[in-house]
């Protein structure tokens, strides 16, 4: 029997980085495999389907949500978004490990149906630098800009929902922190108890002496 | 306030090589202590106090065991051996990691005082390898080879009382393991909770937007 794989949860506020973390994670760890989102909206330009999305229609969507098809989903601008339970749950059966890149109100709904799943919370080093990232972004309005950094302070309280905070300062250390998380996780013993346990029985049979 | 270091307390049965992995991983990350045992025993030719051994006599030892001096302590052979409370306290409390090899029952002692602790447990790759390094320590007639390696593997029943497992494959492999668990133990939210919501604090005093 092939171990499960781990879902790792790679979460926080907009602007704390966590899209280039995940990036330059899948990177260093080409083991890894990560979760592809369903949609409701139009490919743009270069989106290449399964890769970056796939793309379905909202019957499609509407009637896999009907059938609990959903890790969670989301409603954003009349498209759906959501992560598809069985692509999933194939991946981690088959003992890849997953990562799922996601909001702080999608992690918490996947937490509520995926328990064993690990949570990281992305932070920033600092507000100060979490402001001027979401500056850099351009695109927003001074008003959209206060709004967006208020929710990403409001959104810090959830990080007592996580099992583990990445205080994102540098990329490199920031990477290493998730590697040595996902390694830790495949060595804790609450995780492989029944594999251990029955690797140990299997040893029963060994020769004691000879 | 400086962040508590961690105890990190090293086990598993005779055999498994957990004096070597300690040796590796302290030469790979010379930022970690060691915990360093008080014993009534004479020193042997080369031993340091304060590096191999703190060394006591017997009346100066029980005195530790009455004002609750040790996390754990235990006569072998008409010798005293225990970890020093105060000591580990210390460094831990000075933000030090401190590394702790221990056995068994000396761990789950520990344990039982130290909670907070991360308990590893050090596996043999099989129970096949175990006898070959039983063996090849030379020193043991057959019976007491026989007896030793039958309490290395009832001992494996303990491995739930732990924290994490790490199967010693390679010695590389191993170290990366436990290098990796005290990285993740230091992203932990559980244990870390307290300083992210005070550095939380903190950043409410910071401008939101200027």
């Amino acid at each position: 029997m092939v171990d499960k794989g781990l879902l790792i949860v790679i979460s926080g506020p907009s602007g704390a980085g966590k899209g280039t973390l995940c990036k330059a994670l899948l990177n260093k760890r080409c083991d890894l495999s990560i979760s592809v989102s369903m949609t409701t909206r139009s490919p743009r330009a270069g989106e290449v389907e399964g890769r970056n999305y796939f793309f379905v229609d909202k019957d499609k969507f509407e009637s896999m949500i009907e059938k609990n098809g959903f890790l969670e989903y989301a409603c954003v601008y009349d498209n759906y978004y959501g992560t598809p339970r069985e692509y999933v749950e194939n991946l981690v059966n088959s003992g890849k490990d997953v990562i799922l890149e996601i909001d702080i109100q999608g992690a918490l709904k996947v937490k509520e149906v995926y328990p064993e799943g690990v949570f990281i919370f992305i932070l920033p080093p600092s507000m100060e630098e979490l402001k001027n990232r979401i500056k850099k972004r351009g695109s927003e309005t001074e008003e959209s800009l206060i709004l967006r950094f208020k929710s990403a302070y409001k959104e810090l309280n959830y990080v007592s929902k996580y099992n583990y905070v990445v205080i994102n300062d540098t990329v490199d250390n920031s990477v290493e922190k998730l590697h040595s998380i996902i390694i830790a996780e495949k060595c804790r013993v609450d995780r492989y108890k029944d594999s251990i346990l029955n690797s140990k029985e299997g040893l029963l049979h060994e020769q004691f002496y000879d």
